[in-house]
């Protein structure tokens, strides 16, 4: 179903409308692609091609710079400072990587903060002027206009959001979770972590959420975290040409990464309130390899980002100093004398998985042909704010008339936690129970549903609102909008489980056994939430954290396992559909289970572009310039005549490396001269990073041409290898252990036969017929 | 310092007593070893040996089925029921695995639930009968004859599971965390995940618990959950020699590793009540690859073990159903409203932090002293009974004088969590203070630290029993008892920080802003565990998952950080110190920083012994029987004829292969035959799985030894292999996230040059003047 779907509509999919214009996005299909691919023995072979180096391959196979440290000393020892790099150099290191943590956690929680300010002040703005309004025009009549002014304002909001998004950073729409999962995958998606891009983002956000769409703050705090991240590690913004000159040792992908994990984390400690969760976020969908000093940094960002948000919040909110208020959702204090469940509930709660699963794919598949409509259909920027504004005018309207022809009339207690009680046509002293549903934020919202005592709703009310509000969410996810699908999906779920709790009560008809209905509200939102996104672990730990309680660990636990299990059978989670509607090379953890059949030589690209030791310049322009091998790195071999034998790895070039020694010019032909020049440093390739210049920007002479370039001082002499025969699970876990990005294969006499990247991995995938080749965008 | 005593005690230290009658425990001291150390520049260079194969190599390099699976398939594919593995059956698999997890938590909770009951009603016995004793003394007179009952009771109780532990399972001493952690990181100790070892353990830990000694019986607990964990997944037990004849399919190392880790998270969350903690812990210790759904596995595990034993302790104490009690030990419930600190004390915090960092560190120094002295002086079995049942004899008595010298009386409130108050000489209504430190099993006294109002302790009594307890917890460490060192660290750490919170309310005077004295007491017990233990992420969740509350999770925290980096100025934690001791090839997170000037070649074992694709009999005999190459791992080569060059690589055959090759007798000449017999299956490699017969008890006779055997189809035919150039960073990363245990070195011709095992890279490390080989053991 969904194989045709994408071959279609792959060629007019593009994160951002940015990688065009960098020259690099040229097809890829070459003979020699072609004749890998009809070698290949399964139905679907055929396109699988990825946009172009700038949109994958982002983790370096080796920190290149001590190699190059490393094989540049045997000659000059004396010459570089950080070939000195002592122990009390990696002593100063290991403390400056965690200054930036600290400062990543305290950017993080700050942003946080003013998210959170913003929001509040402008939809506090907001709803007093339409509850003013509405109940100016409730006794006289005329309530149409309070309707009008309500959507006025909320696409008033929605398209300042969606013009900065759709016209000046497409990639800051949505949650930013598929892109950092992406990232952290290793697939590079181009302005992703951009400083323009936090900006919008944060803009965006704001915006979105003051005009009252179905949307959370929460998603886009992890995108925000790790662009802070990654802004503050590199010590400059390539965006502001302001380089500070500080942990320039930073400036390389294994690096950055790691502290985007850390930013990350910190988004979603900052978010939920929950640090752990956030370190467990950021393992599941980065880490491979596990390292006890990067998890702890990870922790010390989100410990130092909720602390943050809570100082300052705190402060914010009257009571300085009082530290105990959790992120930027607060589920309320599930009081420890009341939570309470008994063995006999658990059978229901899986059935509350279950259904969660079902409602969450059913999400899913809308949302999918909803994406794909839209990429079809409206991918012009002035289309894409206006069906923002279409939705967020809708969103109002179909408020609006819930309320209005809602009848269902709750009495105001003196304890009412309502922000803005809507009275409008109940008795005084009641209020109008749709109203706290719609006429609210949806996290106050879901806050309700966890917390009001029984009898605060309606089951007609509740059913209506899900119905309602699940629409409205599917048609939201996927504006050009920044917002995260979190808080929706919980609210969704904790409607039809408060739901589900009144009328089990109501069928045992005993009061005192299912008297919390807000334990399903909880229950309800976690399922619905894991049949959307299929986080595990992570999202358990989040949910625990958030309600600061362990009591409800195991039944969330086993809720989140059955959604998962029941949602898998469908669809896959909201964020893997998106990811694969892009068609980039996302690694999952493990290889296909029963590819074991598969060998490298199956895999691999072959035959291969390398270059001679020393290797004339004109053939290193010509290769790098060559759209049709646009390979990030090169094996470098001892003997090679085109078209012959290949010869025996000596080693492996990265194309950065290259364009650095064709733009300083190191040529053998120079070396006396260059002498007397400054040589070639560590500094240049970190100052290069992360934009390489193009090949076309270095202009090289006929002259230039001519001469040599002596490959043996900067390549990694010792890449890794693998023999022919490797099993295809082998390798899978060679690139996902190591991060690795291309892996040499050699025959049996060393010499190179092939290379395997990330897409030759990415493309197999286990369908319901078996091993299955991925049918990916030709862009 | 530490250097030359490992050097000299290291011939008398072994974990276990039983290594030697394996007869595999010969010196490895050859030639070629010395060869390769005189080829090194480093001053410390000398001996690294270990012990035998039996004590190290527990990882696979690959799964060696899945290879045998595939190069046997090209010739019999339809003979082999496992090679039609389809996708069903990985699915199959997964359930199983899922089936293992819940036993495993089951099991573990039900062990954890049995121990605290077994330990709550003999403590509570021996405390009644006590008391009762005192009781009636006091008022006569004659009180020396309570201290002998006392003293005697204790001793008797020690002596019952000392007895136990030192003359049927040795390794069952302490808390068997040192040893999960070998068995996590790759260091196969004998016995140490037998059945046997459990029941010592258990049995043991309630005697030395109900004994009085300065122990808990948490530590443990993960050493049982690691237990349960291997005797479940293989489905026998080859102690009872009963084979359930199920779940044979994970009867190899990584799989069994894993679910090793699940349980000893699960016991971890027992421990604590702490789920997420658990599986922290299992990753910090163990994983280096981590995979999300081993990790929603060993959280599954940790769930039902809390959730289990819950379940049976609320019935145990009559309130079946009430889920929310934590596990083995309690904190209390720190109440979310009184949880608050400020930001100004949080200097505060780091000083304790710091402070806990000196004490653990000198707890580890005279511990480290004192355990060599055990080494040399105390190694007959009956001699550490007596030791113990000294020790024993010692506390109470110590404990009896501190109660009677001490006269700190407090008024006996109503609401007093006190199980057994002693009125002795105080006034009617009132107890001894003291008492509730010393007369109460150590997990009662840490809680009434935590939550007991201000002025409930005097300062005196604090100070005197943090000295006292801290030289007894020191002593009693490393005695032949199966016992833990969390227990007691948290009660010296909160004792002192009690009175470091009522100094501080003293000082400043000011009563209200450091009302609670309890949460200084709280962070204390973090800084002194931390001191000792230096685990870091996981004890942060360890600590919040026991408390209940997040919101001393940032002190705690920067608490644990401070302890870990002013006690690591010191000497490392006591874990990792007896880890030492016991000279084992342990791999830590990363390579030593200063190390990338080493390759491959200079710490490879070379010259190689080598198989060739067809060997005779009677060499691959030799080989195995032959002491001074008792390598696990055998490179195959295309030709080699001894003493001249070496072979091109063509693949790896392990030991146990042989064996069992060797046992089922399958040789070329016998081919023919053989057709007529049953093949050797998949099944045989089980079966013999993990006690392979030593070579020794194989018979081959002199007819066989000219046959020849054909390794081709059970070698491993793509082994991991790296090029003589590596540096040490990239094989250390290789071994670390690939989980190796042996990588061949190849020279640019393919040829054999070298082997680099665990061991030949646990020898370096990084000392206070740069890169140091350590002198390790030889056994």
């Amino acid at each position: 179903m969904f194989k045709e779907d994408m071959a279609n509509i792959a060629k007019k999919v593009s994160w951002s409308s940015r990688g065009d214009d960098r020259g690099e996005r040229a097809p890829l299909l070459n003979g020699a692609e072609d004749g890998k691919h009809s070698n290949r023995q399964f139905s679907g072979g055929g396109m699988f091609h990825v946009g172009s180096r700038s949109t994958v391959d982002l983790e370096e196979e080796i920190t290149p710079e001590e190699d190059i440290v490393k094989s540049r000393l045997k000659e000059i020892p004396h010459n570089e400072k950080l070939l000195s790099l002592k122990y009390e150099g990696f002593r100063c290191l290991e403390i400056r990587r965690w200054v930036i943590c600290g400062l990543i956690g305290f950017l993080t929680g700050l942003i946080a903060c003013l998210i959170d300010i913003a929001v509040e002040e402008l939809a506090g703005y907001k709803y007093s002027a339409v509850k003013q309004n509405i109940e100016k025009f409730t006794e006289f009549g005329g309530l149409s206009i309070s309707l009008i002014l309500w959507a006025a304002l909320n696409s008033a909001f929605v398209m300042v959001g969606a013009i900065a998004v759709a016209f000046f950073e497409p990639i800051a729409a949505g949650s930013g979770i598929p892109q950092i999962k992406c990232y952290l995958n290793g697939v590079k998606i181009p302005c992703v972590v951009r400083l323009k891009t936090l900006a919008i983002k944060v803009f965006g956000v704001i915006c979105s959420v003051a005009g009252g769409l179905a949307v959370g703050k929460e998603g886009p705090m992890i995108h925000s975290g790790a662009v802070v991240a990654a802004g503050v590690s590199q010590g400059r913004s390539t965006s502001l040409k302001k380089d500070f000159k500080i942990f320039e040792y930073f400036r390389r992908d294994t690096e950055k990464r790691d502290f985007v994990s850390a930013g990350a984390a910190a988004g979603v400690s900052a978010a939920f309130g929950a640090p752990v969760g956030g370190v467990l976020f950021s393992l599941e969908e980065g880490a491979s390899f596990w390292n006890q000093m990067l998890t702890w940094r990870i922790f010390f960002a989100s410990m130092i980002s909720t602390f943050t948000l809570n100082f300052f919040l705190s402060i914010y909110h009257g009571k300085p100093g009082e530290l105990s208020s959790p992120g930027l959702i607060n589920f309320g204090r599930f009081d420890s004398d009341t939570v309470q469940y008994n063995l006999y509930e658990i059978p229901l709660f899986i059935i509350m998985g279950a259904l969660g699963g079902m409602l969450g794919a059913l999400f899913n598949v809308i949302n999918y042909w909803l994406t794909i409509f839209r990429i079809r259909y409206i991918h012009r920027p002035c289309l894409q704010v206006m069906e923002a504004m279409l939705v967020a005018a809708v969103t109002a309207t179909v408020a609006f008339a819930m309320i209005y022809f809602s009848n269902d009339c709750q009495p105001l207690g003196q304890d009412s936690t309502e922000e803005y009680p809507l009275q409008l046509f109940c008795a005084d002293g009641e209020y109008n129970s749709m109203a706290t549903a719609f006429f609210n934020t949806p996290e106050r919202s879901v806050r309700s549903l966890f917390h009001n005592p029984p009898g605060s709703y309606n089951p007609l009310t509740l059913g209506v609102f899900t119905l309602v509000y699940f629409v409205l969410a599917v048609w939201t996810y996927g504006l050009t909008v920044s917002a995260g699908v979190f808080i929706p999906s919980l609210l969704i779920g904790a409607a039809w489980g408060r739901l589900f709790g009144i009328l089990l009560s109501t069928i045992t008809s005993s009061q005192s056994i299912w008297a919390d209905p807000g334990k399903y509200a909880l229950i309800g939102a976690a399922a619905q939430l894991g049949g959307i996104v299929r986080m595990t672990l992570s999202l358990t730990v989040i949910m625990v954290e958030a309600t600061g309680n362990v009591t409800y660990g195991f039944p969330i636990m086993l809720v989140l396992m059955t959604a998962k299990i029941v949602g898998d059978y469908f669809i896959e989670g909201l964020y893997d559909i998106h990811i694969k509607l892009q068609s980039v090379p996302f690694l999952h953890w493990d290889a296909p289970p029963t590819s074991h059949w598969l060998t490298a030589r199956e895999v691999m690209s072959s035959p291969v572009t390398c270059f001679n030791r020393v290797e004339r310049v004109g053939r290193i322009v010509d290769v790098l310039s060559n759209t049709s091998t646009n390979h990030n790195g090169f094996p470098v071999v001892a003997h090679t005549t085109e078209n012959e034998e290949p010869g025996k790895i000596c080693g492996l070039i990265l194309r950065s490396q290259l364009i650095v020694l064709l733009k300083h010019k190191v040529f053998v032909e120079r070396a006396s001269s260059r002498l007397s020049q400054r040589r070639l440093q560590l500094k240049d390739f970190r100052d290069a990073y992360p934009r390489f210049p193009p090949i076309q920007s270095i202009h090289v002479s006929q002259d230039e041409r001519e001469c040599m370039m002596d490959l043996n001082e900067f390549m990694n002499p010792t890449p890794y290898t693998v023999p022919q025969e490797t099993s295809l699970p082998r390798v899978f876990k060679l690139f996902r252990a190591l991060g690795l990005r291309h892996l040499v294969v050699v025959d049996d006499e060393n010499r190179v036969v092939g290379l395997v990247t990330r897409k030759d991995l990415a493309r197999y995938h286990l369908g319901k017929d078996g091993l299955e080749e991925l049918q990916l965008a030709q862009t």
